[in-house]
């Protein structure tokens, strides 16, 4: 069934008459009358409808059953721009409910102010597509912090806040997860230099559980993606 | 530590000197007299050597502690050439023991016979500098099959074979890694376009069981990944 993500007052009328982007791809997929769309508000809410020559006639309104138990921040922090759109697509099909980026030590690439706010919209523009194309219930908001202290105490707020390090290797995330439960989860993962001790150590202090990822060297733009592939697989996701 | 791999009877010298794209790439590193270098056979053997003004002398002979101990095949019908090098480089990274790649009914890409041994070539070249830059101590084979039944005759054999479907949604992965223990395990997935019903029915003839990956849709070259990164996870790999 198609999918589309529009604004939350549209969601709200009888009989819809969808605008812009929405009805340029509506026309590509060439739509007969009679067949069902999906309307997501991407917020959680969606609208089962019926395509007719008057426009869409709503059928049921209804909470949508593709999200996740388990709220999953992804705390990464910038990787050349390539990596962070991929880690976007990605993590917004696996299941996330947010992108966190933020500066570190060893940074080889960040988005300097001017041009920020429109890699912003581009990286939401994204996430938007792949909600879209994986059926998810809400598009994920992609956020930029200013300093890691900023992405540190944000995100030690969930019920797990876990930092992935190359030199860690008591910690399992398995040992991680299985020490309480959890309902909300930041995983935080550095750029392509890595994290510096210091760095790992002032997370600490803030509140994150070191934990390695296993024996093998991963790449900045596959941690992340692989931790949160692990934490939906054990919140029972699959 | 920089890290090459060698050919079995290159190591097994005392004072080895490397020879080919090896050479360059120390070159390239400017490594000095006294540093320590690790050469791996590919098989699970490496050497730790020290680099001296007459070669790197050999220090310690040992096996690989890289390697996972569960033993996982990635069979990933044709995408798309760019997603195939995609899944050969990630699932390198993530420990995968070999990547297996063979036609389905719905596949829109598949190499001809005469471009496949140089795309093989290629394939395996991609394998071996992922396997390098994340410390593996095997380089996983990249197979091609002929046919769809030639891959779940192979792929049956492993303590867990499963088939990854979207219209699965009663059996999900957890449910079958946690009935016995395992120390091989099959992964297969469809193309873009999916696998056709009477695919999966086939793969449940052939002792596959049938899967699901969640309330999401996942692409084609994210599905193999997310649940090789359950696998390592559930056997303890971090």
């Amino acid at each position: 069934m198609a999918r589309f993500f529009v604004e939350p007052e549209v969601l709200r009328q009888d009989v819809i008459q969808l605008g812009g982007e929405n009805a340029q791809h509506m026309k590509v997929l060439r739509l007969k009358n009679g067949e069902e769309v999906l309307l997501c508000d991407g917020q959680g809410r969606e609208a089962l409808c019926v395509l007719t020559e008057n426009g869409l006639v709503v059928k049921e309104r209804r909470e949508s059953a593709s999200e996740a138990a388990v709220r999953v921040s992804v705390y990464l922090s910038f990787p050349k721009a390539d990596k962070l759109e991929h880690v976007i697509q990605k993590a917004t099909e696996l299941g996330a409910a947010e992108i966190v980026t933020f500066p570190s030590a060893r940074c080889v690439s960040r988005p300097d102010e001017k041009s920020l706010q429109k890699k912003l919209e581009r990286w939401q523009k994204i996430a938007q597509s792949a909600a879209e194309q994986s059926g998810r219930g809400i598009i994920p908001d992609i956020l930029v912090l200013p300093s890691f202290g900023e992405a540190l105490k944000r995100g030690a707020q969930a019920d797990k806040a876990l930092l992935f390090y190359e030199n860690e290797q008591a910690t399992t995330l398995k040992m991680a997860l299985s020490s309480g439960s959890y309902q909300t989860v930041s995983l935080l993962t550095g750029p392509e230099g890595g994290l510096e001790e210091a760095e790992v150590h002032e997370a600490r202090e803030a509140g994150f559980q070191i934990c390695t990822l296993g024996k093998r060297i991963l790449r900045c733009e596959t941690a992340p993606l692989c931790a949160l592939s692990a934490v939906m697989y054990d919140a029972g996701e699959f």
